[in-house]
């Protein structure tokens, strides 16, 4: 006899963690549409509008705009294996875990790996970067948008205008800020930027949204090497052999393209969840959402700081959407969380590395960068802490809160 | 302004080719449950429920049966990059275009691969497999178990015993098997499976289970490197690192276990879409299952060859989920695949390589493998059929198929 287990029956809990949030219900819906063929008209037709939603999204008019089939961390490597080219100097700016994150993906895909180091909670000054390039001459720069191990966004704008000076690839995993801060694509010279649904874009993970430069494409194509039993008569690449076939984006990007030559099958469901996604944060406007994200952030903060509390990292670098907060002396910050979670069905997290058990997360995003989740999710943690002994200002915390998001332009 | 698309309205279309098949409605509601932290502990318990359901449907008790998160496709390239070490000898089995795939993948993990080829339609004998150890002393062997571009299905049980006696590693790509047709993963000495849903378990692309033997298990983790920036104290291994981070399987293992180790975020809604999959297969009984497919099969089959047409490949080696059918001379087999398409809304498909608008295959898979599915795509593929021309029998396909549904056993 087969050993069963109960219906699936998942807790209605409020996800103000770093990720996966909430997602909307207009999302959990579009997941019950049938699936249909791969090939099947209204399939590529759903995959063509999901990229034209995504170019707005990436406000980029690049041609090829398209899902990679795994979570943000699928489209991460799908991007440096198949730009990053065995011996290559890749210039790293890391602000946290997942700058970290970055060098092992580059390292694996062969490259060599020219780090820039901040201290946690810090960013990289666009002169540190000046120097790197100078002294490494690297051919690709990579770097993480926001960081939520730390909490911290990293600017972009003046990294892209030396990477075009110089003739560098530029790279940008912005799984945490797409949807929700802005990342403007061409206005920054960026070559290619990835995202993941189930941050600032309210859905579930398990889609990743990637964008491709004309120039970062051609590197690309020139090591297109179709997969023996599909290749037709068109023209291979010359560049080295890209040392995934899952994650070669040549091979994607023709999949997604008119020519649609088969590669891996389309994850139907994941593809309306992104799809569905896209279409809610346009119909809000990325402007509006964005405002919305900067006072939910406003809000987390105004709150922690009224209760008596410390927001973790500096104001003028922190995310909107992830705030950090110190765990004061003597407390529990584990039992603190499972109390949340317990008593109020309300998920924060800690952090990683040398913030680990130092920090809380409290991040608020897509459907969660809403007014109410941020004042009922300080009022439980501030009856937590407060049963913890913890010295907090009873109700301090929400009136601050609900005058932040008013204020916050 | 930015430019929307209308609301998601996918056509309700019988998709009998070779997957995705159609999705049982009770997989599209599992999606729609409300996405959890992925550390919550509801979460950890539905991973820990999802890995017994498919240590069932693997018919296994290996310990380390998990999903990877990403299509089909996603476990293999998975399973081989973190078993095959550059340099590596693979003796590849190629019974058709998935088997062209397998080599494509070990070779991009830096193996050199050993292939024994055969016709299209025809299956690997098992004293050529023989020879072939014998002659390249590979250290592992991988095959397709059931090849969908020639309908084919290897038999494995005496390789899998072969591979026992030579201390060889077993890797079997079973995604349009699982579920549908026996796959007997301990008995038959398998080291490592790999499935998908969208074909036999009746689920969306998205999510690939896979199963790993002691053997296979200790070879991965030889290979340890858990990445920087979550590193513990945990000992590393001395083998290569795996050239991917995002399919290194020693750190999914870890995930999955009761080390808890954070790796990619889990593709939360497709767990869940996994585990309701699993479930339904457990429910109806395998045993019970794999008839239903057989009963398919012999229905198409018979309902074929009545009708005048004739079915691709041998009998004793045809997979049972999954049916070839020559395109009469003079036959546009394109247009009749629109036709039905668009008149009947069924899909049926073409193959790939030599086989490319010489055969269609109609694949009758997970909760496709139904009496009346069958019965009706036969009636309207005889109805299009007959309209283009070709010489039909009226009606006789119908009642053929009713009769071998009946028949099989």
């Amino acid at each position: 006899m087969p050993s069963m287990f109960p219906v699936l029956d998942m807790p209605q809990r409020l996800l103000m963690g770093a990720g996966p949030c909430n997602v909307h219900p207009r999302v959990l819906r579009a997941m019950a549409c049938d699936v249909i063929g791969q090939m099947d008209p209204e399939m590529t037709a759903c995959m063509d509008e999901t990229a034209e939603l995504y170019r707005q999204v990436f406000c980029t008019k690049n041609r090829h705009t398209l899902l990679v089939d795994g979570t943000a961390r699928a489209a991460i490597e799908a991007a440096l294996v198949s730009l990053v080219t065995p011996g290559m100097k890749v210039l790293v700016l890391r602000i946290g875990r997942f700058g970290l994150l970055l060098t092992e993906i580059v390292e694996r895909a062969g490259g060599i790996v020219c780090p820039v180091d901040v201290p946690w909670g810090e960013v990289v000054q666009v002169e540190n970067v000046k120097a790197a390039i100078e002294e490494h001459e690297p051919s690709l720069l990579v770097t993480v948008h926001g960081d939520t191990s730390t909490t911290t966004a990293q600017p972009l704008q003046a990294i892209g205008e030396l990477c075009k000076e110089h003739g560098i690839l530029f790279y940008v995993d912005a799984t945490a800020t797409l949807g929700g801060m802005p990342l403007l694509v061409d206005a920054w010279n960026i070559d290619v930027a990835t995202g993941g649904l189930q941050k600032c874009l309210g859905g579930p993970p398990g889609s990743a949204p990637i964008t491709m430069s004309e120039r970062a494409v051609k590197a690309i194509m020139a090591r297109r090497h179709d997969e023996a039993g599909i290749r037709g008569t068109a023209p291979q690449g010359d560049g080295p052999v890209i040392r995934s076939n899952y994650f070669d984006l040549a091979m994607i990007i023709n999949y997604w393209s008119a020519e649609r030559i088969n590669h891996h099958t389309e994850a139907t469901s994941m593809l309306y969840a992104a799809r569905e996604a896209a279409q809610i944060a346009l119909e809000e406007g990325l402007d509006a959402r964005f405002l919305r994200h900067r006072k939910a952030g406003a809000a987390v903060a105004a709150g922690i700081r009224a209760m008596g509390l410390e927001v973790y990292g500096d104001d003028a670098l922190r995310m909107s959407n992830v705030t950090g907060v110190w765990v004061p002396e003597g407390c529990d910050a584990n039992r603190v969380r499972t109390l949340l979670r317990t008593e109020f069905e309300i998920e924060i997290v800690s952090s990683f590395g040398p913030l680990t058990g130092k920090i809380w997360r409290i991040g608020a995003m897509g459907v969660n960068a809403a007014k109410h989740k941020i004042l009922l999710t300080l009022a439980a943690f501030e009856a937590v802490l407060a049963g913890e002994n913890v010295p907090v200002v009873r109700g301090a915390g929400i009136d601050a809160a609900r005058a932040a998001w008013e204020a916050q332009q």
